[in-house]
């Protein structure tokens, strides 16, 4: 799962820099980012938004409503230019000058992270990383040194990053936050569990991949039902899952009228 | 970013089994079950809804209406039974039983995936993972030996996972989930950027670590104007944000009143 840090009080940030574009528009831009970066490396210039929905595997509506955030964009019965089209939406997500990024956790995953490929494809270059054990300090991940998470503060100013990532176990999650806070790292994207306290100035977005896996089971259990494969003797689970449904009305579709029964309100998230 | 493949067809699905759940509740669901087992660890036994909507870091009405779409739950002026609530979120998020996992791609980050500790926490066990480098089968990570990707459907006889986590390069993503679906496994949850294609029936979860720092760096920007510590000289990505903003118009919370001058219309999402 994914978690966004509470935005600033408001009448304290900068209200123009397109704070209000929904964030699942955010996330679809980012999608429709990479189809066109890869349109681009095959010498596409033009795409119709049809092309591009496809791509991208929304519906040409909803693309279009997406966009209309950039303001205008493309040519009626021409389509969009593939190149203006990547640098409007590199604006709007603060990548055209790219981003440095610090990682503190040399951990399994803090190594992989540091060495994934989708990250720097992005724009995103991993500048230091960093963690406390005297073990792992100055061993290497790549092309870096492990750095002494005791020397951050020195290093945030010699490395200027914009973000960091934080792989350390749920325990020094806190901790390091504040470290990189102190330090002037104002972007933080954390694989913690936990939630972490900020200043509103310092953006943090939370990856639970055990989350992730949950909401996987939800999805799972719901279509459970639906396949052809199914056991005949549907095993304990189903059960279970069956007398929570019982219990759980009401439940439904947002967008459904409410039923005149109902018990509670239901609200867009 | 996390992405959902598209709900099956109506129709063909259980409808009874918890589906018309808000996704953002779902996710908040899971975090107030991460609350519910620490709390149950260190024996509290009831607890209020204002404690854990504190504790889950959000509103206590939030939480109340989260709470019911699983039925009547608590006792006013009393709390939640915190086992009973655990039980009940269990079974919703399809998480009774546990569930046995499979990786494919033993690569530094499915390495990483295959000993994060946070999915054995969650119930869910990994049982098996598989590459297709006959250099990396056989080698060991954790407690389990990497098998050959050519004995998937065999293993998945054996292993009988509910779900499996794909760790793969782009390029041979889809295949692998060909293979996966083939071999009987409905849930999957993808490392790889790209859209993947399943039957209704398999439930695939994405997550994209590139767009999760992509969004970052949207809210980064967002926030930037507001930071005390902004140089005196904003770098030039400020001015060509601002030069977005300028034409991205109309660009409101969603929550807000339209303007009588807006464009287009504003959605949930």
């Amino acid at each position: 799962m994914t978690e966004q840090h509470e935005p600033p009080t408001p009448g304290v940030s900068g209200k123009a820099l397109g704070k209000d574009i929904p964030q699942a528009t955010v996330s679809r831009l980012a999608t429709y980012l990479r189809v066109l970066t890869a349109l681009s490396d095959e010498g596409v210039a033009i795409v119709s938004s049809e092309e591009l929905a496809v791509a991208a595997g929304v519906g040409s509506a909803k693309l279009r409503k997406d966009l209309s955030f950039l303001g205008p964009n493309g040519v009626r019965g021409v389509g969009y230019d593939v190149a203006k089209l990547c640098t409007r939406i590199e604006g709007v997500l603060g990548l055209s000058e790219g981003h440095r990024v610090i990682l503190v956790g040399a951990g399994h995953l803090g190594r992989a992270l540091a060495r994934y490929g989708g990250f720097a494809r992005r724009g995103f270059t991993m500048v230091g990383i960093f963690d406390h054990d005297p073990q792992v300090i100055g061993t290497s991940v790549g092309e870096l040194i492990v750095r002494d998470i005791r020397d951050l503060a020195a290093s945030v100013g010699e490395l200027e990053p914009t973000m960091a990532v934080l792989a350390v176990p749920d325990g020094a999650a806190q901790q390091v936050c504040d470290a990189l806070v102190a330090a002037g790292v104002h972007g933080i994207l954390s694989f913690s569990a936990l939630a972490l306290t900020t200043p509103p100035s310092v953006e943090v977005r939370r990856v639970d991949l055990g989350v992730e896996l949950q909401m996987l089971s939800f999805e799972w259990t719901r279509t459970a039902a639906a396949r052809e494969d199914l056991p005949a003797a549907p095993p304990s689970w189903v059960a279970a899952v069956s007398t929570m449904a019982a219990v759980a009305t009401p439940i439904r579709r947002v967008a459904e009228p409410m039923a005149p029964n109902s018990k509670g309100t239901v609200v867009a998230q």
